[in-house]
């Protein structure tokens, strides 16, 4: 059986009050559009199209990798209209699945069984119960529960209005079947529109029996109108990726306060404390603990790690047992070592620092390869620009920087060598030996502090 | 129809346990009886008077703009002895609205709603349907629905306990009338106090139909006892301020954490990320983006600025397309042109920054005017403080200052100039040319390191 | 009346998927046990009782100041045998209570009723009403309303299964019928186990009247299994602590963003802002504000203090009325003064300041003694450590530290000396003169600036 994907992802969206269509809107850090997507891929669909409108080619250039067909509904004529801009695209497929871009969190388990519960028909519908229906088109059943019709809010009497089992609009139909439907479709209504639903009653009548099947929650089938939805969803979404987290071994301080946006993968015993914003591919070893209101993006901390609280790390790798923060910024390439230790109002970018290694205080270290057990102190400056090029700062195994030095790239420390504090080095510092710059220590005679001016 | 209002805000507010009156804290950064006020101006009050007591002048003086009468309830004698404090002020007033210090977040179209619905009855009564009534007065009506009485949770019968619809205490009742009932109010209860209520039970007996309309939501007649209800109310307020901004075209990941105290204008597609606090007046531009942990205060964010992580900006401004941050502080009078980037552990106060220079790392900017172009290294200072006086620091369109300098005010570096790593410059540094400061470096023959004491 | 109580403590606790004990896991920064522990003392139990087995002798080690008798269950043959092994430490007590070392939150008074409760006869049983009993041993009264047995859910008829009213484990018995209760306890079932359960049964088979009370809250009762459902008790536990404070005098803006692991002690009119984490013991004075997103442990601030956002003070006392970061850092043993003000990027560790002395702008203060009216300018550091051993540095009253400067200890500076900007610092500065190193400034004649390379 080859299964057909349509999206929808044509309308505009307009209560979101966005440049951005709709289904470019992110949720956990990607965009709607792409949640469905990936749910038609975990179902295995042999042929996805998205029917686009609204924002033009802005829709499909933002999934340049996505195997997708793209086609564009140049004018708006309703649901019908879009899946039938679809269908030529699915002329191989057996059967054909119509999901929304507005839609994200549809679970593929919900999806597969909706396609295998109409296995022995040609028609299948998601319906959903509702304790307040209202605005919803009702499924109207008969007397042996058999689906008879979709009646929408306008149109149904005030007994079709008690009615709690609505329309999802998601649909999965036999293909040939669905093609001959749609070009029966009229547009005799207020808004001269072709509505998919429609679909039902034409298949009711040729006799065919409607299978339906419900999602799980309720949040799956939830469309997103405006940015208010766009939040529920979202932390709807956190809440889940919270939970299983925790059920997999990871201490969430506060579920409520964590931001998965990517994928964060917690080995054994990881703690995670209040407010965590996590961004891109995220891997956390065992044992480690993340303080408070912390960054993590593209990175990987190894087992044992320390992240303490207002600490930010991009791009960069931690090394096992390695303590950063807390205010510490580990910007991409940086590479730290086992054991090492970054400290306060510190960056570090593009640089490698070897085990042991410790930058604790107000220090800037780019362009830097910098040995195993070294301690750089307070102040220490990597002058790694000159305005037009960055150059290398090399610092051998066990050196020690002095405070508040700046180090003038292309420059190295040998191993073991000691800097003075406050030394400005532009040339090569030798192992073992101390190097400074310093001019003489004078008290002026006479001075007079200055006096606070009259205003 | 010339409309007075009566704010009561005498109450002592023993539960909130505070040497500060219990109307002048503050719910959104401001206090609880300015919310009230507010309300009033916006019904378009024609007079206001506020009878305060407890904390005494400190209430009055914490309004020295508001345009309202203030009269001190010298005893506390109840509520309807509150309101005849301030009948003298209402001479002029056909009729008369009591309104309450510590109940904030009356909708003013609530209170037209009641004014109006009273236009043609001596008296009009704020009620509202609870679940559980109980501890409230209930609002007995006989059988054509009109009021009858209010009865109070210790005097009513079975039956009146079910009774859900109670008294919010907001009443709006004719002048001449009002006074009369208030003279006539007795005190003849075990707290010996005067009333508001009993004016219902009078004005029905002289034969006055009682008019009642309710509040949309139960927050606005929510009266705050102690911290917690002040803490319910805060979250309630802000939940409907960040749903507002959302519908309003701003992206808010999450509206439970959001904190506006004060007003925040955004322009469409804004992105507020977690946890940002908001003070004063804030007004973000199109597209701009507010990472996770931020602070702005009295503050102007252009169109396409990037705010990062852990940034602080008060009483700046910051010009279209701006990069601030992670761990940036911007203080009062830094002006930021478009395009500039101020980076992590970076202080700018009272100083102009011309489009597109970059301060990107641990520096602290005071007391200056930079041109556009420059780069300021890692650990730049401006020495504005001599211990007495500020002084300015003059930098050239296109200077860049090397890291860790040190730049000595007043002082000026020309345009296109550069300063070598390391220095201090004291006196002016010339357009064009390389200045700095640099003692020759040394490396010290035979020196060795400090060896760990004995302890 | 003796009273002992066993916990047991010996459970695997799979869910937890740790390879913590189950029992170490934290609630508000202390073990499980320890609040079941807590809980005994609260009691006034003689004697307490661990019953210890998953996890071995790491779960005894962790409480080494714990008043307890601690037996390990060397196979886990049930909650009858845990408790088995136990009774020989109860030998002198009169009654014994059974509580489980993963329900954390119970409450000393529910069990002070339910060992009150009991005082007539040898058996009490804390019951719980649910509203959906589903899973849990039901308990199964006669038309008196005695208990008669613990149905459990696979063993109960339709009838049975239909009471609300369920077990929580928790039982308090008269010491020897327990003894001789648990000896002819079988493991007669499908896990071949000894259920403490059954120890119901025996005693009503033996006439004993069942005393039953129940817990205030559902919360009290509920056990711990999977890390979901230690993060749901934990912030019922953080909202239960934050209204104590609340109605205690405290301000808490938004009490789902605070967390204390510890002792939070708080004057009047103490001001916390959102995401305050609080660890160990915190004592905050009078009127003062702590600002959004700040980590308090172990610590005293005085009042009328003001820690601006962002700050983490640990291990330091802050004297009143001073004013501390944005962005600053507190560390173990600094002292900070009435006055004070330590302002953003500032690092202060083992170090006393004080009065009115000012550290505003990225520097680091360690080991130091700082006087009076201090002015320490942006960019200073104290270079306290050799690399070998760490130094004094000493500071008089009313000296002026320039910016960018490197104090290299052990070094002093005379009361009202001046430090020039960008000295180096290491031989003692004179009090009341000017001190200071400078290289002279030069500007290089003909000096082009870098370009950039090709690439």
């Amino acid at each position: 059986m080859k299964l057909g994907v349509i999206v929808l992802a044509a309308g505009k969206g307009t209560r979101m009050r966005s440049a951005l269509p709709k289904v470019l809107h992110p949720l956990a850090g990607r965009p709607l559009l792409e949640h469905v997507l990936d749910a038609a891929v975990a179902l295995g669909a042999a042929q996805v199209c998205v029917v686009y409108g609204h924002g033009g080619q802005q829709v499909p250039a933002a999934f340049p990798e996505a195997k997708a067909t793209w086609v564009e509904q140049q004018e708006r004529l309703g649901t019908g209209h879009a899946v039938l801009q679809a269908m030529p695209a699915m002329a191989d497929m057996d059967r054909v699945l119509v999901l929304y871009g507005d839609v994200p969190l549809i679970e593929p388990e919900t999806l597969n069984r909706l396609v295998d519960d109409t296995a022995s028909t040609q028609l299948g519908l998601l319906t959903m119960q509702l304790d307040d229906p209202s605005g919803y088109g009702r499924i109207v059943r008969d007397k042996s529960d058999r689906v008879l019709r979709i009646v929408e809010q306008k149109d149904a009497s005030t007994a079709e209005r008690a009615i709690t089992e609505v329309n999802t609009g998601i649909i999965v139909a036999e293909q040939a079947s669905l093609s001959m439907w749609l070009g029966r479709i009229g547009n005799d209504n207020v808004q001269h529109e072709y509505y998919l639903t429609d679909v039902i009653g034409l298949a009711v009548a040729d006799g065919v029996e409607v299978a339906t099947t419900q999602p799980e929650t309720l949040e799956e089938v939830a469309g997103i109108n405006d940015r208010a939805q766009l939040a529920e969803l979202e932390r709807y979404y956190q809440r889940g990726l919270a939970n299983e987290l925790m059920l997999g071994g990871a201490t969430i301080v506060d579920p409520e306060r964590l931001d998965v946006r990517g994928s964060l993968l917690c080995d054994q015993d990881v703690v995670l404390d209040v407010n965590l914003v996590c961004e891109g591919r995220v891997r956390i070893g065992a044992n480690a603990h993340i303080g408070p209101h912390c960054l993590l993006k593209n990175c990987t901390i190894g087992p044992g790690v320390e992240v303490l609280a207002h600490s930010i790390i991009e791009g960069a790798t931690v090394g096992a047992g390695a303590r950063i923060g807390p205010f510490a910024r580990l910007r991409p390439e940086a590479e730290i070592g086992i054991d090492c230790h970054i400290g306060n109002f510190v960056e570090v970018k593009k640089s490698r620092i070897d085990a042991g290694s410790k930058v604790n205080h107000l220090s800037y270290i780019g362009d830097a390869e910098i040995g195993a057990g070294v301690n750089i102190g307070a102040g220490t400056i990597t002058c790694n620009y000159d305005g037009a090029n960055k150059h290398l700062t090399q610092i051998g195994d066990g050196a020690f920087i002095g405070s508040n030095t700046a180090l003038v790239a292309p420059v190295s420390v040998g191993a073991d060598a000691t800097i003075g504090a406050g030394s400005v080095i532009s040339r090569a510092a030798p192992a073992d030996q101390l190097t400074l710059t310093r001019a003489p220590q004078t008290t002026i005679p006479g001075w007079e502090r200055p006096k606070k001016r009259e205003r």
